[in-house]
């Protein structure tokens, strides 16, 4: 059996120690490569640079990084840098979780989509804590899950979001497989004034409102659970597919 | 009944025309207010935009600019400067198509994803056409599409991606329901050379291969037909959840 090729990239810049992390972790496995963006690029969701030619800068001898999005970075290191196709693209880790409507913004998932949309197996890691941050149970939760998704098929067209739980191994209550959660924000715009007076506005902070059940990924992982969400690349909505026929007379 | 309060927006900016013919279909149904970037965001995505705060111009009346991505006007307005919450979000029209695995990259389509997370019904119209771009019979169905959304349910938790095929009003073969299709790009990557001789990518360009079948949105297009696509954001592939739990003994 020829070494497995694994992509390792993320959204937090090749400097990220998560990022380091998730690399030591898989090196056992295979060949590990490094692509990832020269800085951070979080909440750029799926955006892909075609605006400006794209640079990539070889920081070590299985590490590189792009002067781009993470999406860039998959389909660069995909198309020009490596030798061939991957067998494994792992993604993260995110010092922050990646949950319900949030995996929509995430930088760390994109990264994951496209190389799925590459059909290559892909897996997105994300640690559920506050700064400090302690990637080490991660690494080895991801380790196990990445030998898994090398020996075993993922469901078809789909990547693996893994969020952890901030516990150490002995405290994690085991895994589960979960459905994407919903998450609401609540005023979570601040306002802000420039040195001129003027007002801005400033995405981020408000209260949190999560809703969606038992069996969602935020549930899991509240309860102290590894949750690992099938996220498909088929947006569709099939059931609203037939109501629309049925009722949108045009 | 009260005059409907209808948000405009798109990812091409403020200034492009696709956005004004949109604007100018709905205004005849209701109060339309124009919120959109201050420049193009192609691409983007669902990016938002976190780490800066985020200036709002009014430009005229009932049209403001925001020097951020779709994703930051939609949140923007409908927190911070719309009276209410909306009862329908139009964005677009983008002069080209937003059709398969495309719909992941779109600024124009995920300014309707924060929309539908928001629970407002929300349309994205793309017109699937070449330079120089004609928006007349596309804002004609916008506004057919439009008034219909204000009356009839959507799908839940779903937004409608709407693609217009390049043709007369006369020329249209109808409307078609459709599923997302797949796309996949080949040596969508050109080479280039700065002026030091340091190579650099160009993402963009290469060849298309569609796949998916009969149902598709590119292909409803491609035979001549509105494709109309519910597209949801529940991201779970619910079939793979159960193959997990099945097969992935941990």
């Amino acid at each position: 059996m020829k070494t497995p090729l694994i992509l390792v990239t993320n959204d937090d810049g090749v400097y990220s120690p998560g990022l380091r992390a998730l690399h030591e972790a898989v090196s056992s496995l295979g060949t590990a490569v490094i692509v990832a963006p020269d800085r951070d690029n979080s909440a750029v969701s799926h955006a892909l640079t075609m605006n400006r030619p794209l640079r990539v800068t070889q920081l070590a001898e299985q590490t590189y990084s792009v002067d781009g999005t993470p999406t860039d970075c998959v389909t660069i290191a995909i198309n020009k840098i490596l030798p061939r196709k991957p067998d494994l693209l792992v993604s993260g880790i995110n010092p922050g979780a990646n949950l319900g409507d949030d995996i929509s913004y995430s930088g760390t998932v994109s990264a994951a989509i496209e190389g799925t949309m590459y059909d290559i197996p892909s897996l997105a890691f994300s640690l559920a804590s506050q700064p400090p941050y302690d990637f080490e149970v991660t690494a080895a939760v991801a380790w196990k899950l990445a030998s898994m998704a090398l020996s075993m098929h993922l469901p078809p067209s789909s990547l693996l979001n893994i969020n952890m739980p901030p516990l150490s191994a002995g405290e994690i209550q085991g895994i589960r497989f979960t459905r994407q959660g919903r998450r609401l924000y609540r005023d979570a715009i601040q306002e802000t004034f420039d040195p001129w007076g003027r007002k801005h506005y400033w995405i981020g902070g408000g209260t949190v409102h999560w809703y969606g059940g038992e069996d969602t990924d935020e549930q899991a992982v509240r309860n102290g659970f590894i949750s690992v969400t099938p996220i498909q690349l088929d947006l569709t909505n099939h059931e609203g597919l037939a109501y629309l026929e049925r009722q949108w007379k045009m």
